[in-house]
């Protein structure tokens, strides 16, 4: 117990969420600082770390060392996305948006009102547009399939629930108003019949007004994997498409109330969803990273 | 949805911890921003700020705002403690090594090894001293109490549990092995019998060797009101000392190894419980505060 503090290096970082889901921000224009799996639950824990859903780290396309990050124009930049656990992913809808903030806030891209940045990830090509305060990443396209029950705690029977593929699978249920969506335990993952294969979101939802094309929904998600979360992107869009589905198209524009925050969903004229909400940086700073044996 | 984004004021901090009890630091010698429960809540946030199981402001006496923090020497560092949830609290054996590290780091005060720090608390003056890599904190003298049954998810019947007073109250309990102690479910709080008036943290400890006067016990804590968690500085005072209490005294130094890392007990000649271990900053920047309404 007395030997000598080991010093480990410092690197500069942000910290910025979008509706409560919350990431580590590096810069690494040049590709010369890869993530490993250990520096990254380093930075991602909330309590030994700096803490985060996922670290972001932004580099350019033609030097991330990753084949799918650098199709793409050189110089594009590149989200170069891990989860808190050391795993890899292909895109998160609000870490996009948030990736975004981080490149404008730290002047390593510029966008005016209006204006659409492309940014290559794992699953391709994304767009991202400035409104006002706001950014907005086109999702692309999403899929409704069929149905299955779903029983959750705090519900009396199981309800219909629909299959909805935004990229990732959602299994989206209607509750009757907010009185049943307080209600909701959902310590617990909600059951599926029948079972998905690899297993799903599930996004419980109270559809609201249709006015002026624009609709009004309020729910809450529970992440495979993770649990309850404060928001949850590609849950808010497949949550807009069910009860678009369900109103007969009633409108193309959604607010969507989740715990963190507000969303906006919309549909274009080419099928694609697009993910519009607040994203910003809460701090920045230098960091130390000490992963823990 | 178009309104200007706000403009929310700057502040530099630090994140720390101590065996993952971690703290949010800030320095304000001439007292001149005072906290408040909002912009706290706001810097512990873990998603939508900074992140932490408590907020730390470093104030000279005599400027703090607060007549227990000015009831010392003028230039004495004053640890403003507040918890996550906005409350003020009097004490934490981790935050005060913590802080003291955070001094440190930040060239506010030296400290060779060996030496003693006074820092004054709302808990009055808590003396820490540099042992090498570590920092030691007197927190000051303890209390055995009397017997109350503990029953807990995980273990087979209640068990005999005894009151140890370190200025907040515990029931220490003793298990047979870390099977036990790795198959207890803290999710629930451990039910006490007879009840505690105000509430006890529950610490579980399995004792293991004694050798050459020194100890050794693995502990989990549930802390009344928040939960199970890494670390509790009291809580290992606590559970040395009623290990010591059922050996007969047998040794003054433990080694209290945590969830969060290895803590070090040890009885002064006053009957004053040290509390030993590591304190680190892993990361300084500047935050913007933005209560969330």
């Amino acid at each position: 117990m007395t030997q000598a503090p080991v010093q480990h290096p410092s690197v500069a970082f942000a910290k910025g969420h979008g509706t409560g889901n919350d990431f580590v921000l590096l810069a690494d224009p040049e590709g010369a600082a890869p993530l490993d799996a250990d520096a990254v639950r380093a930075l991602a824990d909330r309590r030994f770390g700096i803490g985060g859903d996922g670290v972001i780290r932004a580099v350019r396309a033609g030097s991330t060392g990753d084949a799918a990050l650098d199709a793409a124009a050189p110089g594009t930049w590149a989200m170069d996305y891990w989860n808190a656990d050391g795993s890899v992913s292909e895109m998160c809808g609000n870490g996009v948006r948030v990736f975004v903030r981080y490149l404008l806030e730290e002047g390593l891209a510029s966008l005016a009102d209006g204006e659409v940045l492309e940014i290559v990830t794992r699953a391709g090509i994304k767009r991202v547009e400035r409104r006002g305060p706001l950014l907005s990443a086109d999702l692309g396209p999403f899929e409704l399939g069929g149905d299955r029950l779903v029983a959750a705690h705090g519900l009396d029977v199981a309800r219909p629930g629909l299959d909805v593929s935004t990229g990732n699978p959602h299994v989206v249920v209607a509750l009757a108003g907010d009185d049943e969506l307080d209600g909701l335990d959902l310590h617990a993952a909600p059951a599926l019949d029948p079972v998905a294969a690899d297993g799903a979101n599930v996004e419980f939802a109270v559809p609201g007004l249709i006015a002026d094309g624009v609709g009004a929904i309020r729910m809450r998600v529970h992440e495979r994997g993770v649990g309850e979360t404060l928001s949850c992107g590609t849950g808010a869009v497949a949550a807009a498409m069910a009860v678009r589905h369900w109103s007969g198209g009633a409108a193309d524009r959604w607010i969507v109330d989740v715990p963190g925050g507000r969303l906006e969903v919309e549909v274009d004229e080419r099928g694609h969803a697009w993910l519009t909400g607040p994203a910003e940086i809460v701090a920045r700073g230098a960091a130390t990273v000490a992963p823990r044996h």
